[in-house]
Formats: structure tokens, sequence, C-alpha cells
């Protein structure tokens, strides 16, 4: 190793950070445009804040100088305060609400595409930048807020490509169970998050396991214990009743609710809420397969005061492949309160982008777009270059994407090049053609085919399919044909 | 102050970034599909890298423990290692070209919009996070290369919307200068720092002041000496010349240099790439108008070595505005090598989003659009919500943008709601309508034309003009009306 080569970085993007090509983004922007374009038939306004935050304004963290990067990515600014990379979209929302609460058109209402930084262990899959959608209503309490937040991603994810009924959106209440628990007399803190996450564990553990996890507890294969919530026969019957109160449509699922949960304030609050949350869905269109009441569904974010809801991606394959939850959110009553003191009712929702793209892709739907490159004009002959990117800017100002080969090299590897492209077709003037006052364009997108099917391909090379000789003058209307026929 | 006050965090933004709203966003998105459409169809690929890069590989900075944030954005990440938030979109892409090389179809040709994070002192419009919009060729040494990258410049500022003349790019190469001082003898590198620091103020100082710095030096106004390059006088007068060698189109230009230049080697090699780039922009169409030659233009960044290229932007108004420099770029052939010893040719362009959307706004030419509200359907009746969501929700499928008040207040406030959402019509539907099965709709842009000409408007108060009421089955078809009439 010389000294120069010691001196050199290797080049490496840091851990967890993806380098995204046309293909992905191609399929982001396709996301982006079909979400935000119903988003703001909705009247929501697009905000984007600043990549950092004060670490004081994103709340569940205040840095310390020995762990400063604690989940976020955090540095101190010169004037000695920290900041961190905002890790999600909901907090710089809230810091927005309050720093302009008195000039905003109230409710305000606003949707968000960016990136979020999680200062996590990077894996398969789990990337510490990623791309995130939300739409929020802050300054509205009513509960028909929530229900068109919850129409918004039904029509988002059709709108993105989702098949109709992959996406089912499950919507519950908060109260309910804190009413159900109110009546049965559990008010320790501690005994309710244990029955909270109890109930998180249905889809895992089925009723058996809950039903162990609400009273003293289970020992799971390995033989290790999990302490249950204590809770006594009756109080644990209730929790399983409203477990069981889902399915068969919205109001089938709510009058099955009022049953197990009336009689708490609370919960009969609850009820009320997923009533008009229900009616506006129906009035908005929305069919109950689409958006359904489902009481087991709890989401794991401490801030959420009311209505909650996420939707959950099946696809009615072979074996009907679940892909699980793909976004959620709800209603988070106390966030801007942070802020300016006063309580600030608020909802929204919340989607991953990259997960959409990959539901859309193993749905098979939109997103299956190859990245098309453009028509390449082979660079055969020095002396011809203007005549070379005369013809790529005719194209060009017929609609074609083009360009002529900058490198050096060859006309085998110009070949190659325009196949790793992926270029439909390429255009070879030489010599003869030159002489002749003739184009050739040679059909990749055939000759790949060929290629793929034909055992011997030298055939094919013979005959030459898929190429033809035109006039220079004919150079768009023969280069349209073949790139038309590509598709 | 209570002691639940002094533990709320102030509401604010980190100094330097900024919360960007609709009207910004819908200019910035208009830019970026413009430009987008253009780098596409000249088969750039487009590529996003992830927002940090290692300390190491941003190059111009290694970051040590006491000043770690000089200039950039960097933390230590857990493994000890320094990662920088990206300041330019050029390091990340030598990073990306030099870590993928050997699997890259070459020339790689990709363009990029980000953001860029610059740990700099914030100003009045001067911003610590901003968008870039580059476009880069890897691979290739061919001068073509240059004038593909500045054709598309010039293509894509006219696609966002800048007016025919509005925009120059002047064209320049290193080794013009280089050439001239080889020849004059001049082989000190302090020497010829200074030289291209004097050539750099001309449009600032003119041509006397660049004498004086071309020689023993310059006093300004204020008394204050600048040491210059101390060139004897026919060296100095050989830059002169060099450097009045601009104007008469870009062949006439090239002559003139060819006389001041001629005789060193470097001088000639600069003279030819010039003249092939002059070719290849005529092929392209590019007019002498659209793209000069101009022997001042030097480019501050150290990196570039060959051809440089800046797009000037003038408005030709009362005093014909100038808004200067908006964009460059050049020839970088040493930026790839950094990582692998390998000498890759690339060369590229750069241009400020935010920068561009001032100029469109200065220029009058699009981008000036309102972000426009959606019609607004008052919340006047409870009992009424979800018939008022019934409603929006019909002025949607037929594609008008549409929301329901979700607010408590009544309705003087939901009026001002609406028109400070900039909404084109409020449809409004309280207890007599509803009697009557009519909707009532405003039209909100007709009010405030009136109030804005009418000193007393009581009397269009009044007269209720800009008001229909239809029958309920015709709330789409009377709404499209106004809203199609409001533009």
């Amino acid at each position: 190793m010389t000294s120069d080569e010691t001196l050199r970085p290797k080049a490496r993007a840091p851990r967890g950070f993806q380098d995204r090509r046309a293909a992905t983004l191609i399929a982001e922007r396709a996301i982006l445009d079909a979400v935000s374009a119903v988003y703001e038939s909705y009247g929501f306004e697009r905000l984007e804040t600043g990549a950092f935050e004060y670490a004081d304004a994103l709340g569940k963290f205040l840095p310390d100088a020995d762990r400063p990067n604690e989940g976020v990515f955090a540095l101190q600014d010169d004037d000695e305060q920290w900041m961190a990379l905002r890790y999600d979209l909901t907090a710089p929302l809230a810091r927005f609400a309050a720093e302009n609460w008195d000039s905003l058109a109230k409710p305000f209402r606003r949707y968000a595409f960016g990136s979020v930084w999680r200062n996590e262990k990077p894996g398969p899959g789990r990337y510490r930048e990623f791309l995130q959608c939300d739409a929020d209503t802050v300054g509205s309490e009513r509960p028909e807020a929530d229900a068109e937040i919850i129409a918004m991603a039904v029509q988002g994810y059709a709108a993105a490509g989702l098949p109709a009924g992959a996406c089912t959106l499950k919507i519950n209440n908060r109260k309910l169970l804190n009413g159900l628990l109110a009546a049965a007399g559990v008010e320790d803190t501690g005994q309710k998050l244990a029955v909270l996450r109890a109930v998180d564990k249905l889809d895992r553990l089925g009723v058996d396991g809950v039903t162990a996890l609400l009273g003293a507890g289970r020992k799971d294969e390995s033989g290790a214990f999990t302490k249950g919530a204590g809770l006594g026969t009756a109080a644990a019957g209730s929790v399983l009743a409203y477990l069981g109160a889902g399915g068969g449509g919205r109001q089938a699922t709510l009058d099955r609710l009022a049953g197990v949960i009336g009689g708490s304030a609370e919960g009969d609050e609850g009820l009320s809420e997923l009533g008009k949350i229900g009616e506006a869905l129906t009035r908005l269109g929305v069919t109950d397969e689409q958006a359904v009441f489902e009481p087991s569904v709890v989401r794991g974010l401490e801030y959420y005061t009311g209505a909650v809801f996420e939707a959950e991606i099946a696809f009615a394959g072979g074996e009907g492949e679940k892909l699980g939850s793909m976004g959620g959110g709800g209603r988070y009553d106390d966030l801007v309160a942070r802020f300016t003191g006063q309580r600030t009712p608020a909802t929204g929702f919340s989607f991953g982008v990259s997960r959409l793209a990959a539901a859309l892709a193993a749905g098979g739907a939109a997103a299956a777009k190859v990245a098309r490159g453009p028509v390449v004009v082979l660079a055969l002959d020095n002396g011809q270059m203007g005549e070379y990117f005369a013809m790529a800017a005719e194209l060009r100002a017929a609609g074609i994407a083009a360009e002529v080969y900058l490198g050096t090299s060859g006309m085998r590897p110009q070949m190659k090049y325009a196949d790793r492209r992926n270029a439909p077709a390429a255009v070879i003037v030489g010599g003869d053609e030159i002489a002749a006052g003739t184009v050739t364009i040679k059909d990749l997108d055939l000759g790949r085919a060929l290629a793929a099917d034909v055992s011997d391909n030298r055939a094919w090379r013979e005959d030459r399919p898929g190429q033809v000789t035109a006039p220079r003058a004919d150079l768009v209307s023969a280069v349209r044909k073949i790139v038309e026929a590509a598709g």
C-alpha cells in the first residue's frame, strides 16, 4: 500500500442510509403525486418544516452531554442549544402550530411528505432515514375530523394503486377500554398499562394467551413467565367480551360495544365519538369493508387520547398474504399544549412511503414500472458528434428521451451500455449510413426478448431482426415506431 | 409564572431553518416537475443519496473534537465515525459513483433534487438548509458532455418559466488563462491565484481596477491597499486582452481568444474544448444569445479543472434588473479520484431552487400562483354534519376540492376562515335551506373584489351579489359555475 492509498477515504454510505435510484424514486413520486391530489382535494395544505428542531421542542427527549444521540441525531448549535433531526412529522407540526397559532386559519389542516431520521440500529430493510407522509387537523375536537382523516387514508391508498379490498382501516377509541376499566374499578396506572399490553398481543397470542395475561400471567413455550395484569375474573371477562365485539360492519360492532361498555362516562363518550365517526364515514362513501371498528387496536404511542386507527394490508392471494400495519394515527389532544399550555385538539394519520411502495409491488398493482432508459445514439465517428447531437435534439423535440453515448469505447460496449440503460432503441450511424444518407435503428426490446427466448441467438443476430434502416430525414418517425411498440 | 409555564418549551424553529407553506411549495414543485422532465428527456437518471455522508468522504473537511461543526452539521456515530449532513450534491455523487463504479453503466449521468445543509451564520434570505438541483455526467472526458449539461440548463430554466432572454449561460475554460500564464512565464501558484482573484473582480472594479490588481496593487476609496499579482506589463496586457475577448457570438469570441492564447499547449487544449462545446451547443439548438463564451468567468471552487459555466439572470425591465449568478458548474476531473485513485472525468451544473423561484417571481412569469383554497361547506347545524360531509364528497368526486368547516364557531368566523383559506366559494346550508331543500352558495372572490372596490360595503351585503340559491340536487353544477369563474 502506498502512502497515497492510505490517505484515500473508502467510498461507502453511512450505515442505515440508502441511495435510492430511478425505479424507487419513480414509485415514490407516483405515490406522492396520487396522495397529494387526494389530500388537496380535501382542502389540506402542504407544509414542509426544516430538518432540525430544537431538542426541547421534540419533546420525548432532552439530551444530556453524555448521551446526546439517544434515539435521534442531535448536535449542539454554536449558541449551545441542542438541535435534533426530526424523528417524525408530528412534533414539528405541533411546534409550527404553536408558533403560528394566532395567524393560522383554524382548524389548521396540513399534509407533509418528508424524510424523518431515527438514530437506531440499522438492519435489513430498516433504515435510519425514511420518507413519511402525514395529514393532520389541529384545532378541531369534532369526531368528524377523525372520520375525514380516515376517509383520506382510504382514498389515498386507493389512488396510489392499492387494489380494492387490500387495505382495511381499523378504528378504535382509547376511551372505550378506559371506561370499561374504570367501571370495573381498575384505577392503577401500572395495571391499566398491563391490560393494554395484553390486549395488544391478541393477534399474536390469541384469546387464551390474552386471558392468561389479563389474569395471573403466562408461561410461554420456552418456559419464561410473563406477569399478568392481575384482573379479577369479572373484569377480565369484560375485557374479553370487549375484544370480541368486532366484526359484522361498523354499526353491528357499535351495538355490541354498547352492551359491553355502557355505564361509564368515558366509555359512553368513546361510543358517541365512534358513532359520529361512523356516520361521517358512511356519508363520505367509505364502506364497511374499507373501515371497521376493531376493539383490539391499541397503537403504542402514549400521546393518543381518543380515536386511534391503523391501516392493515392483506392481499387475497393464494394464502391471503398479510403484510400487517402500514400506517396509523389517532387523536392527540395534548401535543400542542406542551408549548402553549392550552389544550388543542388534534388528529392525524401517518404512513411510511417505502412500505406502501413495497405493498404496491407485492400487490402487483402499479409501481412495477421499470425505469425506462432513453434512446441511445451511438458515437461511432468522432467527426460526427455534432450530427449525433442534432439527432438526439430532434428526438427530444419530438418528445422522445434521447442521449448521445458520451464515452470513447467501441461499438460493442456502446450497445451494452444502451442495454444496461434499458434503452428501447439504439440509433446507429457509421460510415455506411453517412455515405448513404441513412440511419439504422435497432429495436433493443426485441433483441432482449429474442435473447431470452432463443437458445441459439446466433440466428437472430444474422437475420438482424428488429433493425431498420431509414432515410436520415425519417429518423424521428422510424424511432417513434420502435419506441411505441416497446411501450 | 407558574412552575408549569417554566417547564414549557418555547415554540420556535432553529435559527436559519424555514417553514415552507403551500405557495412556496407549489412554486418549487412546478420547478421540480419542469426541470425533471427536461433532464430525463436527456436520459439523465434521478438519484437520491442519504442526508449524511462520512466526514472523510465529504472531503473539504475533517472534523476534530474541538470544532466538529466547522461549516457542516457533523456528529459522531455510535461507532465513533464522524458523519456530516451533505453540504452539496456533488460530494455524495462522487462517493456514490466511486462506491458503485463497477456496476454502473458508464458514462453515468444522474440528476438530483435535494436539501443541502450549511452550518453558517444565517441572515435575511440566507438559510442553513436549502434545495439544490444538480445534473452531472461522470466518466466522460468529451467536451460534448459539458455542452449537453449547458444545453440542459438553458432548456431547464426555460421549461421552469424564465422568459426568453432572461438567462445567459456564460462559459469559460480554466485552461485558457493557465495556458496564457504559462506562456508568459508565470509559474508561481500564489501569483496565479492572485491573477484569478483579480480577474474575478472585473464585474465589480472594471478594467482599471483589474489592471492595478494584476500589477503592483490597488488602493481603494477608503485608502486601503490590496497587493497585486505583480505581473509585468506584457503579461498583464495579455491577461487584459484575454478578458476583453468576449462578445459578438461564440465563434467570434473563439477567434479573438485564439489570437491571445495561441501557442501554449494548455491554452490550445482549452480552445479546442471550447470549440467542440460550441459546435455541440449549436447542433443542440442553443443560440448565441442563450450561451456565450466569457473569459472573465472564474468560479470560485478550486476543484474545477477545465470548462466552467454559470447562469446569469437579467430582466430587460425599466433599468435592466440584474439578479446575478443563479447557478453554475464545470468540469471536475479529480473528485472521484479521491476515493479510487483513478482520474475520472466529470462535469455538472447546479442551481438553487429558491433562487430560481425568486427569479421567476421577479420576472413575473409563472409561479405567481396563489395557493387556492378548497370550497368550504359551512357547519351551521350539528345535526346536519353527515349531510355536509356528503356534499363535500360529491364536490370532490366531481373534481372540486372541498372541505367541511371542522371548528365549532358561528357563521361569521366560518366565513372569515373560508376567506383566509382563499376559498373560491362557501356552501351555506342552514335551517331555511334544509326546510326548502336548497343550498346557498356564496362567491367569495366576487365578495373580495367588491370589498376592495366599494367603500361602503353595506350596499353589496344587502344586495347579496354573488350569492345563489339552488336546489340541493344542483349543488355540484352551481358550485362549479362559481369555481370556474374564479379560475
